[in-house]
């Protein structure tokens, strides 16, 4: 679904503002209502003892994902913070892009229920690395 | 409990090979069997949209913390990897150092069930900003 | 995808096994390779204080279906058990029959990455109440 | 902490109201502000295959333990609802009685963060055997 470009702007904005996204070299891929993807490389700074990605920086996008998705379904005004969210590990995150799909399950005025799957983007194909359920909430910024 | 110095220089050698441990500035501040901490400042990369520290952050320092706690109970020659951690968000990481607390709840053959508390260290007390709850699992490095 | 006739007599002893799917009247309505659906009434027993049903009830569906779609894919002679599930409560459980679908994210020799959606039947419409992630384990019954 | 005599009540009153507590043969065995006990033996109809107490009966506990934990800590008026929770289980459930022990880890005005420990009480010692953590919401009866 499209979003309005007031809600796109805003996300954007949100994004922009993160100063981890820029260090890890984050960028939107895909933004529609209820549904946002994010990617990154996995940059040498961020591995872990065995040369994986290091599983905060598959966390960093599979949260983030989330809580844009979420964003996109609250109202004007609103700020998103997670309340809660549960990683499962499935792989190592090995290839040379990674890209969070994040979803909106359930919409609501206190609490937005998420889910984002991680891949890590390969020569052959994507490979599903990781895969979040959690809570997001709205915020009034003060 | 005191640690073999065998262990203690597995997990430092371990703790040592992960980069992102090094770019976010962090270090093992206790390391006893079952229980290790781990702390880190809120450098200006790391940082959400509203100037906080970034939940990845709070994210990567409970889980490592509860990994190396693990690490600690687990046979000679294993590696630890997360298989699932759950986080739950407390209050902004803003402070002047964030630390992880992490401890073996229940070790296990191919099991280990950890939680980590982490804090915010502000001018006046430790702030509980996040509990992570989750299970690792031993892996024989090839 | 078709379950063989051994596997799908196993799993069938196994459910009529616990008592409590007895006790709850629960009953196997799908089962395949990799997913199992699994209903019951909301018995008068089993409500909570507002005369919902009880999160309780929720959770044994939804995770009795995700063990059981493990168990399609674990070596003959295993038994599955939960690890560990998180349940994410999306809607009061009111209607005449909840639904469990089960299935399986990512089989593994050691960890079975699970995910459960669970539903009220009403005269209208399926509503989705809640929705689990976790993780199954084989045991080899001694 | 001690609690109110009309917090009592209604604590009292609400775990009354659910029929479940009632059908696993449940009883507040502690009640503070903030942390509450609840037990029940494992009754024949609530066991899984192979004859140790259910999961589901395991998280019965933990849940209602750990909301009626918040709920002693929530604006008169309210009820309390689970949004979230996540349990690790630790060992069968075999013995004479479980009991879970919730409380509070974090109040709020919009969600209140608990964990629940659940022993299984034998003949010579309470065995740890399970670990939840969650997020409990008010909820304003119609």
């Amino acid at each position: 679904m499209n979003l309005s470009p007031e809600m796109r702007m805003k996300v954007n904005a949100s994004f922009a503002a993160q100063s981890m996204m820029e260090t890890i070299g984050a960028e939107i891929v895909n933004l529609e209502a209820g549904h946002v993807s994010i990617a990154a490389p996995i940059l040498p700074g961020f591995q872990q003892q065995q040369g994986f990605g290091h599983a905060a920086l598959t966390f960093a996008l599979g949260d983030t994902a989330a809580g844009y998705a979420a964003l996109t379904v609250m109202p004007e005004g609103s700020e998103v913070l997670t309340a809660e969210i549960k990683v499962n590990l499935l792989a190592p995150a090995q290839g040379f892009r990674l890209r969070a799909e994040g979803r909106v399950i359930k919409p609501g005025r206190r609490l937005v229920i998420v889910q984002s799957d991680v891949y890590a983007e390969t020569e052959e194909a994507d490979r599903h690395i990781a895969l979040l359920q959690g809570t997001m909430v709205p915020v009034t910024p003060k």
